[in-house]
């Protein structure tokens, strides 16, 4: 295994994306300057991913005020940072990591003792970094703790992109085939193409590709007749948002995978850092829905592939209801039924909790 | 509403055939004047449609016979003409119609007394053109009978495309949907893309569109998130191929869709001729599937989507168990479980069988 692609890097001053928009075709790397570029990046998708648009918006932060005036005050600084943060905040209603990481940098140059801008700038950077740091950080603890369910698992299916690509590290879903690989166990990936955007196709077939894992590629509609051949041991997928629940909300399509998952019998895990949690969220229903432009689904890349002034529907997301899914695994531990109490418990410190004994575990 | 579209025509020696490959962009009428030209029309899906390939075929037999030599016997005619019809047979081989069509139009010249090549191939084309009036008789009186069963119906889903696009009518699941538009009924049609040809997208999108009536496109991964919002009355799909049992082969995604339909207590309704049922099959692990090039998943049109040389699996089609099916709509009438029994009446003549009162309709 080589190491796969990195999605996001800061250097003596410089935050580089790599362009998603432009996968596979070429990898382009953008050197973005200003808070308005990665508004941009962060609204078309050139960087995607809940725990990558949270790092990338904390980068967005800083460089909304590294040239603040040497002269401001801190009050006043602090409001242009708030300011900026409000600014990025709109770029993606659903990601919950944006507002999270946004916040936190805001926090951290509130709490901090520094008066001048010069280093209340160097707080709001550090804090970026350390959510890059601790964000790759919670990918190996995810693809760790996902092994222990992997264990004798031949083949995955996943949906979307929760990989390197989406992350500061090895991914969400696929930190676990990435660990496994190191330990000389090798799991094969079905991807889903994941229309409109195909980030299957462009993202995580290259991604696994780059990285020399196998990989299969499907159409969206093929993972039930995939499934029904045997060919898929589990289904992991990352995701965007998850209610107090456990309903999660993730790309559009992970709804029905979910089903044709317990349909088959088919154990069915959700890889996400703790910080995707939002207790605030009772329930899925709490989580908004961003819809997207109609053109997505009207066109493949540059091809039309419908008539002209077609009515669309295009949900960016659905919601999964938690009794579809077998666990979540985060970074602090596998959490299984039943969510509502689990997950607040390891809200509140305490283990994850194991499986009452005897259970089957497709029915988790 | 407006007539549908016209897919394959015969006037006065000449077949003309809609050039499906290039719908939306373009509407391209092809001439059709040998059997090769047929044959690469039906491979590439120019014509499509089990009832329109079955007509297609038929007509493509009359093409390949009808420069035989005048001095040539009949028994030497009939071997040519069977020979045609071997070459037309191995251009599909999962549409039980292409079969059928061939063989009718064998047989009617083998029955007939005509003994000199020009009279033989005078049978061969009335048996054409007979074919294609008794299919669109067919979609017609399936229209009719599906209506029966959408009356109180605002909305249907539908993948890939079963209309007027795939027949020589008005289509057989959207039959229904043009017989209610006729009496002043609307029912709202959402269509699924169908990746990887995108027939939804390119064919009964358009189709819909040039009729007048109501069409919402979404792509096959939105089809959970549309059912579970209620938006969903029944969804409608043609097919491939019946086993006895019930057991059906229709467009990829076909099986996904079922599943989806029945954990949403939604109908589910097959229409097709009754052609289509191939009782020589005993259920659906007899049906052929066919494994397509890569190059539709890797891309669209001319548009790639994921990177070079990456492994894909590409089937045609997929077998929908007989249990997820709420009824078959024939042009004979209604069929409702349990299927092995009631196909096998309708073959041999009986009416068809009405539900036992009180059951719920969605588990029929």
């Amino acid at each position: 295994m080589k190491a796969p692609p990195v999605t996001l890097a800061y250097h003596a001053g410089k935050v580089t994306l790599l362009d998603q928009t432009r996968l596979p075709q070429e990898e382009v790397y953008l050197d973005i300057g200003t808070p308005e570029a990665m508004w941009e990046a962060i609204k078309v998708l050139r960087v995607r991913g809940a725990p990558a648009i949270g790092a990338a918006a904390a980068y967005g932060l800083w460089l909304g005020v590294r040239d603040a005036p040497e002269a401001e005050g801190r009050e006043d600084f602090l409001g242009r940072l708030e300011g900026v943060a409000a600014y990025l905040g709109s770029s993606r209603p659903t990601a919950v990591n944006l507002f999270w990481a946004l916040e936190r940098g805001v926090r951290a140059a509130r709490r901090s003792a520094a008066t001048t801008p010069a280093a209340l700038k160097d707080v709001v950077l550090e804090e970026a970094e350390a959510i890059r740091r601790e964000e790759a950080a919670t990918c190996r603890a995810i693809g760790e703790h996902g092994l222990t369910l992997l264990g004798g698992v031949g083949s995955v299916l996943t949906h979307c992109n929760a990989g390197s690509l989406a992350t500061t590290g090895i991914g969400t879903a696929l930190a676990p085939i990435y660990v496994a690989a190191e330990q000389g166990q090798t799991i094969h990936v079905y991807a889903d193409e994941t229309r409109p955007l195909l980030q299957g196709a462009r993202l995580t077939a290259w991604e696994l590709q780059q990285a020399g894992l196998p990989v299969t590629l499907i159409t969206d509609n093929m993972s039930a007749s995939v499934m029904r051949a045997g060919r898929v041991g589990a289904v992991i997928v990352g995701c965007d948002r998850v209610a107090a629940n456990g309903d999660f909300a993730n790309k559009i399509g992970t709804y029905g995978v979910a089903i044709l998952a317990r349909e088959h019998d088919i154990p069915f895990y959700v890889a996400a850092p703790f910080s995707t949690i939002d207790f605030a969220a009772p329930e899925g229903d709490a989580i908004e829905i961003e819809l997207r432009d109609p053109s997505e689904v009207t066109s493949f890349g540059q091809q039309h592939s419908a008539p002209e002034g077609v009515d669309v529907f295009n949900p960016a997301f659905d919601v999964t209801p938690a009794r579809l899914v077998t666990a979540f695994i985060t970074e602090r531990g596998v959490v299984r039924p039943p969510f509502a109490e689990n997950l607040a418990r390891l809200r509140d410190g305490a283990e994850a909790v194991a499986p009452p004994a005897g259970t089957p575990s497709s029915r988790l």
